[in-house]
C-alpha cells in the first residue's frame, strides 16, 4: 500500500492501476512504456493541471457541446485509468464510447468493454470493426460504423500520431488529451489537453456543464498558441526545479 | 521486424529489448515504465550524445581511471539494453561488475548474471548479498561485500534517488547514467551522464581509453553546471522542435 503521504501518491497509484491493467489483460505491454513517457511529461508540468490545459478542456467541452454525434474513444490504459470518468463524461455529454485499440486483439475489447460497464456504461461500441478508417492499414483501421466512423466530434485521449491525421483526414474534429506537446498528435488535433487523463476527463465534464457560449469558446480558440503556453510554461519549470534544489 | 529506415530506429529495438527482458524475466514489470521515463528525456535530447553527455562521459572515465576498487553496478534494464557494453567497459577500466537490484529477486540476480557472462562477463558479483548499505530500508540494502560495499568508485547507471544517497554518505564517488536531468539521482551523483545507457557506456570506455590527465579532468569537473547545460539544451530544443513543424 501507497502511503497518502507519499508526496507523489497519485503519480504512483496510476502507475499500480497500469501494472494490474496489464496482468488482468486490460494493457498492452506497450502501455507501460507509453505511461512512462506519460510520467515523464507529467513531472514537468508539475502533475497538476496547469492553464492550459483548463483552457483546452473548456475548448474540449464546446466542441462537444455543439456536436450532432459526440464520439469518445477508448483504449487500454484510459480504461485502467479513468473508466467511471469516461462513463459520467459520456452520460453528460451524450457521447458513445467506442473501445478502439492500437494493437487490436477481441479478448481485451471484450474486457474493456466489460470494465466499463462495471463502471455504468452501457452500450459500449467497439467489437463490431465494420468500418475502416482511410488510410491506415491493417486491424488499426478497424473502428465501429455506429461510433468514431460516422462521428462528427472524436475524444481520442492516448493517440496515436498516424490514427490522428487519418481522423482529420476524414473532416472529424479530433480532441485529444496527451501528457507530451510536442507528438504529431498533440499537433495535429483540434484541441490537445497537455494534461494526465484522469484529471482532464473529469475537467472536461465540468466545463460542459458550466459553459454558456461555446460558439465563443471555439472561435477564440487557438490550439497552437496553447501548445506554445505548454511548452514556455515546461521550459520555466525546468529552470526552476533546478534552482530549488 | 522493425526496418532500419524507420527515423526511429534504435529507440524501437530498445524497446523491444527490453519487453523480451521482461518476458524472459531479466527486467521487472515497472521497468518498461522506467524505460518509457527515458523515452521521453531521450526525445527530449535528440536521442543522441550531446556535449554534456560527452563531457560527463569524460568526467566518469576519469574518476574510474583513478579508483582503487571500481565496481559497476547492473540492474535489469541495463542488463537488458547494454550487457556487452557493460562488460567491455569493465574489462577495459578493471572493474568489477555487481548486478545489484531495487526490486531484488535471487532468481533474476541469476537469470542476468547468466546475460552478462553470456556477454564474456566472469567473476559477477550479486548473488551474495553479505553486506548492507547503511541507511536503506529491506532487501534494497543488500549488496556485495567484495563489490558495491568496498568500493571507492562505482557507476551506477539507471539508479534510485534513495540509493544514489546512501552511497555518497558512504562516501563513495557515485557515477550515474540518468535521462532526465531533474532527477534525484542526477542532482546527488559526483557525475551525471545525461544520455542513453547505449550509448553512454561505450562513450565513457572510448574516454578511459584516450584521456590522458585525469587529475586535470577531475579538477576542472563541475556537475551542477553540466546539468544545467543539459536543462538548456533541452528547453531550446522544446522551441525548436516546435517551429519546425
Amino acid at each position: 500500500m501507497i502511503p497518502k503521504s507519499h508526496p507523489r501518491y497519485e503519480s504512483l497509484v496510476m502507475r499500480e492501476k497500469i501494472a494490474k491493467g496489464v496482468e488482468e489483460g486490460i494493457v498492452h505491454i506497450t502501455g507501460l512504456i507509453a505511461h512512462g513517457r506519460g510520467e515523464a511529461f507529467d513531472y514537468l508540468i508539475g502533475e497538476k493541471t496547469q492553464d492550459f490545459a483548463m483552457k483546452a478542456a473548456e475548448a474540449a467541452a464546446a466542441f462537444l457541446k455543439l456536436a450532432q454525434h459526440p464520439v469518445i474513444s477508448v483504449n487500454g490504459n484510459v480504461a485502467a485509468l479513468a473508466a467511471e470518468e469516461v462513463v459520467k463524461l459520456a452520460d453528460a455529454a451524450g457521447a458513445r464510447i467506442e473501445v478502439n485499440l492500437f494493437h487490436r486483439s477481441e479478448e481485451r475489447i471484450r474486457k474493456i468493454i466489460g470494465v466499463l460497464e462495471a463502471a455504468g456504461g452501457r452500450n459500449i461500441l467497439g467489437n463490431e470493426g465494420d468500418a475502416r478508417i482511410p488510410g491506415l492499414e491493417h486491424d488499426r483501421a478497424l473502428c465501429s460504423s455506429e461510433g468514431i466512423y460516422s462521428s462528427d466530434v472524436v475524444l481520442v485521449p492516448l493517440e496515436d500520431g498516424d490514427r490522428c491525421e487519418a481522423l482529420k483526414k476524414m473532416g472529424k474534429v479530433v480532441l485529444t488529451i496527451d501528457l507530451n506537446p510536442l507528438s504529431r498528435t498533440a499537433r495535429c488535433a483540434d484541441v490537445t489537453i497537455v494534461d494526465n487523463v484522469t484529471r482532464a476527463i473529469p475537467n472536461i465534464r465540468r466545463s460542459y456543464e458550466s459553459i454558456d457560449d461555446a460558439e465563443k469558446i471555439i472561435e477564440e480558440w487557438d490550439n497552437r498558441k496553447n501548445l506554445q503556453k505548454a511548452l514556455d510554461f515546461i521550459c520555466s519549470r525546468l529552470q526552476k526545479i533546478y534552482s530549488e534544489c
